[in-house]
């Protein structure tokens, strides 16, 4: 058992995506071997590339306000929202708020 | 893409549980064949609980106070904790709060 913050797990920023730090806080390092936990966050005006994968996200809004970008236009998102995107499916988050855009999102560790 | 909230889904009240609520917010029924997302809402001086099963738990605390029990003894819990519960690591979780215990618990959807 283990319990801590996502603070206390280096944040990663991927080149491709200014403005946004990714935190695996579970994953196989921890000992996770179907899935991993990720906690985001992204700052106000970045957002994620539009883009898709072989994988499901399943994500929670924790904190902030932005869009959630599908092929079916644009959906705001606030604390509390749950997301299903489904594997292959084209995505993209932005935040549109004045404060940070936090958010979990799982992911599998592996391809089925 | 499906954007809705936890209160969306019907909630399951496990007769071995009492004083616990569980919402499976994402699983097979929405298309995830790999891991699933729950919601559990823990009624102050509820508790899941002490048991261990096959499966890892990765949680994420949303609102209250609690205890988690592990093998070690016992770990306060608030929100923005992250909890790490290995296969077959035996656990349990204690709403010691005025208020709702509500946390995100994801674990896989089949025995690997």
């Amino acid at each position: 058992m283990e319990i801590f913050r996502p603070e206390d797990v280096t944040a990663e920023q991927p080149e491709n995506m200014p403005g946004v730090k990714i935190r695996w806080v579970i994953d196989k390092k921890r000992g996770a071997e179907n899935f991993a936990m990720r906690v985001f966050e992204v700052e106000p005006g970045a957002a994620t590339p539009l883009h898709d994968h072989w994988y499901e996200q399943e994500m929670y809004i924790l904190e902030g306000r932005g869009l959630m970008v599908g092929t079916q236009g644009e959906h705001p998102v606030e604390p509390g929202h749950v997301l299903w995107v489904a594997p292959y499916e084209r995505h993209q988050i932005k935040n549109t708020g004045k404060g940070t855009l936090k958010f979990i999102c799982c992911v599998p560790q592996k391809k089925p």
